[in-house]
């Protein structure tokens, strides 16, 4: 049986990101869960940020942002710089992350963010309330010491990423459960 | 130390869900990671499939779809309706998954899926080769007996629904792991 709630946001697992924007002198760091790819090719992402957000101003200015992920470890960090906002707060100060250089936009990357991506703004929607900005994947950061095999620069060792992951809805922080199976793979049996 | 990787699809943990196209006749379903909430008002989703893709010919055509969330459960159904194509196959009938009605709009929800929302198609891009369809959620539909509390409908125990974490990259599928934290408060021990 099934009980009708109405329109309500989704409540699925989500995504934790750090959203950084600014430069190496003065950054800002956001945090979202409304975070998605769009394409393959060229490699796009898009992220959802308030109308009225700092984070919005500043993208619409630098045409550029990083998405790094929060682990578990930086829990607090991460919570902290998605309750208050960047027009009255140094984040970085505060929260203790540090900023390093990205390749080639101006947004710096958080280095204890196991993964980085430097994106390009190509597109500025609105959708409802809210922006949706696509963006352009022009670089990949990984800590060195989390790929498992240097001669497989995709061999991530997820266990040692330890991403924190959100449940909308319940407002809870999750860790990474064990493996369930293959994507691309388990299916296969069902094909006669 | 930090690696550099060239543009990476994000390596991130994105839920899994089942979009269904059509009617109670003949609908379809496909398997996507790729989906995130746009706006909260009205409350607003994106979805991404492929350009040339069954799905994306029949949003077009009929201007809605659901979305079902994936569980462990039904882990080998749900890889078999990602590696398919709804142009040769049946997919309800082969995975065994059971159709029924939706209450505003033609696609139909999944009754092994234990939320479903229901969507109706109010724009619709392209960002590189992908479609980007933008829905507003008209209806939630959640399993009677994951309400923890009748009399606060919004009380659905994660732990009852055991969604099914997709993991890019590495493509895996993963089981939901301990509670790490309550978002929008473990970051307020950090301000002042």
């Amino acid at each position: 049986m099934k009980t009708k709630l109405g329109p309500q946001r989704l409540i699925l697992p989500f995504p934790t990101v750090l959203v950084v924007t600014g430069n190496m002198e003065k950054a800002n760091i956001v945090t979202i869960a409304w975070i998605s790819m769009l394409s393959g090719s060229p490699l796009t992402l898009g992220i959802s940020v308030g109308q009225k957000s700092f984070t919005g101003e500043k993208i619409k200015k630098n045409k550029d942002f990083t998405v790094n992920i929060a682990t578990v470890e930086i829990m607090d960090e991460t919570d902290f710089c998605g309750i208050t906002s960047g027009r009255n707060t140094d984040k970085f100060e505060i929260s203790g992350l540090t900023k390093i250089p990205s390749s080639y936009i101006q947004s710096p990357i958080i280095k204890e963010c196991p993964i980085n991506f430097e994106c390009k703004l190509v597109e500025a929607n609105i959708v409802g309330r809210t922006n949706h900005f696509i963006g352009e994947i022009l670089e990949t950061h990984v800590d060195t010491e989390k790929i498992e095999d240097a001669n497989n620069k995709g061999s991530i060792s997820i266990e040692a990423i330890n991403p924190l992951i959100y449940f909308s809805g319940v407002r809870e922080y999750r860790k990474l459960g064990d493996k369930a199976g293959d994507a691309y793979k388990t299916g296969k049996k069902l094909i006669g």
